[in-house]
């Protein structure tokens, strides 16, 4: 299997994004990342598209050839690739093998979700079609409902506090404000939230104990990267990042058969994977982009991928441990929480914003210093099927 | 690049099923295929699923994982790969490029789809998802409207007579009698056609030149195989057959946008990039699967892989070219005009049909003697995604 590098990104900004259609924001996010590459004019040898909704939001199906056509890229080859809200992941994963293989050298990746077509009870309800049909869907579970079950138990076991979950919260909208991607750009304090009432009215419970300042906004987005094989890069725009490890899992499709409830087998396992095909320990990584849907799962990821004890992740939060500055800073995008999680993007959004981190092109208000490598987690259905890569800044 | 083996291939009978789910199906099929493979209990390293429409027709995303927990091969990682109609061969070209990658060993690859939840104008819309949204769906064209204008424009053009598309619709649905997993078994005739009162009652035109009987049928159904590398195959079941070549091209999302609206370019490049692969000419193939979800694209389809010239496919046909015991014996399987049409299972049936024949199981009236050299191709939008595979019986 041969390395295969990042070479080009690219991202859109999300938000509300009325004025676009998806193919719309798929093409700008993959001309941006296209530009970035310094591919010029020239076309790519196939297309990989991340998208859980196209069929059920846009009544459109094979966009990925569509988009093909869109940006003039014919007669490239393309797929489109679901899997819930780890769709983006799963398209980087088969661009990767694909890449892998030899049989294509340059792989757009683009990942984008125009979920704000659908508001209220139909964006609760879109999600929850990754849900068990029989088991979970008929009953009226939601994945906000599935998130407050979770954090309750973990509560219990672990000693997590709202005032853990309130530190991610308000440290991803603090990130999300200096990010220029990020949907949410609104600072909150703890006072804020504890003391103000207008905050106690703004900030409802959604699913006890998780408030709506716990959960990530329904936004529309893209974002885009170039694969390429790293033995071939002669003359790089960029400095070249590796994706030096990749892993997915898949556990049991309902909660109500897992042993453990609060424990997320799978992201444990493709957090593994992917740091030993790195060849590379939790604590050798420098910053993380976690799939952070709501605040709990941000903390609970950070000690199944294993830079925190279980029972530890809330406090580092609160200690400030994976802010910016800290020992192993989390989400410095925003997070889904900030920079918003328009789902068939996001898989992809982790890797491009690792991808500016290791490249060492953000601001210094966001930049962590020096960093060689970074980990992602995009996780699909509750934790039934999730994806990690671990990319490395190639020395040159 | 290793060389990638089928080892196992399972399908079920395609037509109504309205008793199973589509996970039913799903898993039904896959473990008809791991059972071939002689896998038993064991597990796989990843799963493909190839499916056009769970999110529009049955309300669920992420199939794949749900299938992996519903087949107890738990924790092996899978995605849904979807491509309108070729939603089938962009999962086997996945699980192919993954094998190929050396990343896994094991790939397990199924496409299905339950059409039939939908009838009427409801399958037709669904299926014209892949039409292009602002240029071709918003004024009404249906897929059996442009299959009709491309028919006239070939007659027009090539002087196909509606006798040649009456030999491919003869053919298929006598070979659909001959083949267990078919939808349509009923046989019919040119005098039954042309002469019978009731016959031209029952094939009333559905998009002029069009009858029924040039179009497939609303199929529910499912097909698998099992992916494994070549060098590793220690004592096969059956005797393994390799994907000795894979091509795959895109054309213009609109058909308004091509310049000449007969010629099928994704046809012709993904056929000539899967033979080249295989080092092989079109008069090597002993057998084709061709995408003939109208008459009329079986006959387009056999000239632009080079079988016949442009203008001599319809000819071929009614010569009895194309027939089981021809020069180039097309679609035995019954293709989709009788074994069916469930669009994702479409490209992995296609696969396992050849599979079938390069080992010599078929029975005496469906099976080619001595075939070592298979090839199909799967048709997306309208020739706007087009994959082809070349399979080798391997000489041991």
């Amino acid at each position: 299997m041969r390395d295969v590098a990042v070479i080009g990104v690219g991202m859109i900004p999300f938000g509300r994004r009325d004025e676009d259609s998806l193919m719309e924001m798929l093409a700008y996010a993959s001309l941006k990342a296209l530009d970035d590459a310094g591919l010029g004019d020239k076309s790519v040898d196939a297309v990989y598209v991340g998208n859980m909704g196209s069929g059920m939001l846009q009544h459109q199906s094979a966009i990925a050839s569509s988009l093909v056509d869109r940006l003039s890229l014919l007669p490239a080859p393309a797929d489109t690739v679901e899997n819930g809200p780890a769709s983006g992941g799963s398209a980087v994963k088969n661009g990767l093998l694909a890449v892998a293989s030899g049989y294509y050298d340059t792989v757009l990746v683009v990942g984008g979700e125009k979920m704000r077509e659908v508001t209220g009870w139909r964006a609760t309800d879109f999600v929850a079609t990754m849900t068990h049909p029989l088991a979970e869907y008929v009953y009226g579970i939601t994945l906000p409902g599935m998130a407050g079950m979770f954090t309750r138990l973990y509560m219990e076991k672990y000693g997590v506090t709202r005032e853990h979950l309130v530190a991610v919260s308000i440290k991803n909208q603090e990130m999300g404000g200096r990010n220029p991607y990020a949907h949410v750009e609104m600072a909150i304090t703890k006072e804020g939230i504890f003391d103000d009432p207008a905050a106690v009215v703004n900030n409802p419970v959604i699913a006890d104990p998780l408030h709506l300042y716990d959960a990530c906004p329904v936004s529309d987005g893209a974002a885009a990267l170039i694969l390429f094989p790293l033995e071939k890069i002669k003359n790089p725009v960029k400095p070249p990042v590796v994706i030096a490890g990749f892993g997915q899992a898949t556990d049991t499709h309902t909660l109500q058969e897992r042993e453990d409830p609060t424990d997320l087998k799978a992201v444990t396992l493709a957090a593994q994977q992917a740091l030993e095909m790195a060849k590379l320990k939790p604590s050798d990584i420098h910053v993380a982009e976690l799939h952070d849907a709501f605040t709990i799962l941000e903390i609970a990821e950070s000690e199944h991928i294993g830079f925190f004890k279980k029972g530890e992740g809330g406090k580092a939060a609160l200690a400030g441990k994976t802010a910016f500055g800290g020992t192993i800073p989390i989400n410095l995008s925003g997070g889904l929480k900030a920079r918003g999680h328009p789902v068939g993007a996001t898989g992809v959004a982790q890797v491009v914003d690792i991808v500016f981190q290791l490249r060492h092109e953000l601001p210094k208000d966001r930049q962590v210093k020096n960093a060689q490598n970074g980990l992602t987690v995009n996780f699909g259905g509750f934790g039934n099927n999730v994806l990690s890569f671990v990319l490395r800044r190639v020395q040159q």
